[in-house]
């Protein structure tokens, strides 16, 4: 690279990684996987509501950028499972620790937003 | 709540937070905004190619949420600026935390995107 890479430009390639893993399904993907090696169908169904499609988009991307291991075992019936590399555990452990913060806090924040949204509605009443 | 928020089940409302925290913008607007006070346009301005909705919506989603605190002065002409709640704080040094880890490894990472594209082509010719 001729410059610092910085995800506050555009065209950056770093802000390309920050849309995988700062995402809906990037976050909750690691997350998962970061307690250890994952079938394809284990993760669909530990992640309730993610499509095959953006499971798989998902999976690749993270797989692109050298997060997570893709492999196929030649049994039969066939299976796929998918580990992070040690780069990728990084990643995982700072996804999870957003996601069990979020979970830690649930009440303080239902509390703000319906502060939030009993404020709006006097306003306009 | 009745029940232990999940955010692996799909209408649980932190499914919802993560969706704003872990998003593309609002990692971006939360690690801008790690470093102080900011006016709207100091924001708009420095996470490039941020669109007015994309901000003004993210930005309403992390007030809603108690991140962050909204202060329209009245001054002329007037002007509003954004500051992290304490809570706001916590999510968004883990916002920064990843933002930093993407820009230090970014060697890494467009090595791996670089060996994988390759190998694809190989498979392909």
């Amino acid at each position: 690279m001729t410059r610092e890479p910085s995800i506050y430009l555009q065209n950056c390639p770093s802000r390309a990684v920050i849309g995988v893993i700062a995402s809906h399904w990037g976050t909750l993907v690691l997350g998962t996987l970061f307690d250890g090696t994952l079938r394809y169908t284990e993760i669909r169904r530990s992640i309730e509501g993610i499509s095959e499609k953006m499971l798989a988009q998902t999976l690749q991307s993270l797989e692109r950028s050298g997060f997570v291991v893709r492999r196929v075992h030649p049994v039969i019936p066939p299976h796929v499972d998918y580990t992070l590399t040690p780069m990728g555990m990084q990643v995982a452990s700072q996804a999870r620790g957003l996601l069990d913060w979020v979970t830690a806090n649930m009440g303080d924040i239902v509390e703000a937003q319906h502060a939030y949204d009993a404020g709006r509605a006097e306003t306009r009443g």
